[in-house]
């Protein structure tokens, strides 16, 4: 039987160890196994683009253990009352082929983005960095506000976002944690936000070239945390900004940011970092208080991987074990699988039925 | 709520159509898919393997839905007890991204290569081939037997597998099942079988280069059904065979195929045929009676992609709806995935716990 976590069953999960407390397991989880990258199978994800949005498959493994995400991206759904990404994935043993766990994925998406964005900001921002402005308010906002609350000390939050009712909802939503020390102001533009902000983080949805953050924005020191260029034809930020000389672009996975961050604007050229070097200290992300360093985080297996082994590890630890689902067969015989689909038993009781 | 089909679901669908016209359906899902084969985007299977194993990814889409099959091979899972392959699979809408359906695939997947071997051999054996070789006699086997029972009219089989049980096993399934008219003939060796058959379905499992068929067992006329070569150094026919000047080679998808299907012993020479081609009219794959015909399968993503669609079908259509999972969250507002993460309700119930 396949262990199963549900939506509901995620609930619980996280209500009983805390969002916050999630998020920073969740990077403590990332960090260690970003910390040992060589050993891991990777690949740029396969993805299957329709004019309405994209459906991928993000795999990867590390020889003992196999995980996959489904994930699809459709900024349109939201006007037809559904969520604009949705995922859900699987942990398999590699010495069997079995499958251990099915997780739904579309909060983890959420927890373990904002977990590994405030990891690589630990790496990244000003030592001290106490304000975040936060472009973008919509559905993974929040957990962004609650990892850089927690992982990082941000004690002010700077909010914008195009569509006001987005950031009075982050806003109701922020209020309801009553996150310790936590100052929340709501500007009036994305400039406003960003002028005097420590981190700058950009999460916004829109499926096109966005300049949601523009050169003169940028003050020197800044951390830039942008996740919501993710796809092909997908950034926000302007392409002088990672131009800057003094610049330090940081990524997941350099051949998939090539393609689907934000230095796909870069058509190739530029110095970028892969966050493993810098978690294993091999690279500095940083080297002055003054240079501008960037996050382009487009989502990476990895960080699946990992939070599919933490959520495996987490369900297998609750007194009650979780569920568990009927999704591979278990014949008496494993070379008699036809033995297994047509058992007798069942073959009597439809004969009894007729 | 995504709809759900677990191994004991499968079971009762396939007991009420009955397991024979199951995959006589199932093959007409097939062809009528294989018949619009340029719509559909075409991949081959991205595939993680391991020293005792491999584990697969199979998606493709026709624009308006889209499916992935998982599945792994790991032929020396039967010494602990479990099964060489198993397999799950999801059917989603493109218009949303949103799954619609997980089903188990490990029973799915042996009856849908059933269907489409017994497919391909309507177009390529002789008219009137009426006894077939089984050589192999594991896992797949009865599937096959029933397939081209059922959609040929094969009325002896003639059996053998290098394991006797295997045989042993095989006969008392089929036994139970009381096929029309069915004689199974035991045979002491691979030529014996072989010998007079009108068809050669050959289903063995070991990973490696094996000459389960050499030249001098094929005769003037045979269609041969190699089933059990499907990855790379994986084979069952002697590299002769596939170079007789009479012979006429059919497979699923060439550029998968040429990886993974006998005719990588070709090494990307030879002529062969896309089933699509045949199934559409537009070539043939038996000129004569004299000529040897070759359906080379390896499996492939457009024949779970029809599987899933004709199980959704199915399902849907009981009385009983079949069961559904919350894999996907149901926010009551799609912009705000955080309250649907932390409802207010559940955290009133935590209060009242702690």
């Amino acid at each position: 039987m396949v262990h199963y976590i549900g939506t509901e069953r995620l609930r619980e999960l996280v209500s009983r160890v805390g969002c916050g407390r999630f998020i920073e397991e969740l990077a403590a989880e990332i960090a260690a196994d970003y910390q040992r990258w060589n050993e891991f199978e990777k690949s740029a994800r396969l993805a299957s683009h329709s004019t309405v949005g994209v459906i991928e498959l993000m795999p990867t493994t590390d020889g003992k253990l196999y995980s996959f995400k489904y994930v699809n991206g459709h900024p349109k759904n939201t006007a037809q009352g559904l969520l604009t990404v949705t995922a859900f994935g699987v942990l398999a043993d590699v010495s069997t082929g079995y499958p251990l766990l099915l997780s739904e994925m579309t909060f983890v998406t959420a927890l373990r983005t904002a977990a590994i964005c405030a990891l690589a900001a630990r790496h990244m921002a000003r030592a001290g960095s106490r304000s975040m402005a936060l472009i973008g308010n919509g559905a993974q906002s929040e957990f962004q506000a609650i990892a850089f609350h927690q992982l990082l000390g941000i004690r002010e939050l700077r909010l914008y976002d195009t569509d006001s009712r987005a950031t009075a909802k982050l806003i109701r939503n922020l209020a309801r944690l009553q996150l310790q020390d936590l100052t929340v102001i709501r500007c009036g533009s994305t400039a406003e936000a960003v002028c005097g902000a420590d981190i700058v983080t950009t999460v916004t949805a829109d499926k096109c070239n966005a300049t949601v953050l523009t050169p003169e924005m940028i003050e020197p020191g800044m951390h830039i945390n942008g996740v919501g260029g993710d796809c092909p034809g997908k950034t926000e930020l302007h392409g002088d900004i990672l131009l800057r000389p003094d610049a330090r672009i940081v990524v997941e996975y350099e051949p998939q940011a090539r393609v689907e961050g934000e230095i796909q604007q870069l058509n190739g050229a530029g110095r970028v970092t892969e966050l493993a070097q810098v978690l294993l200290g091999k690279q500095s992300a940083r080297a002055t208080e003054l240079e501008v360093t960037i996050f382009d985080s487009v989502g990476f297996a990895l960080t699946d991987f990992s939070s599919l082994r933490y959520l495996h590890r987490l369900n297998s630890e609750q007194p009650d074990g979780g569920q568990r689902i009927d999704l591979i067969p278990e014949p008496d015989d494993p070379k008699d699988l036809f033995a297994g689909l047509t058992p007798q038993t069942s073959r009597l009781r439809r004969r009894r039925t007729a």
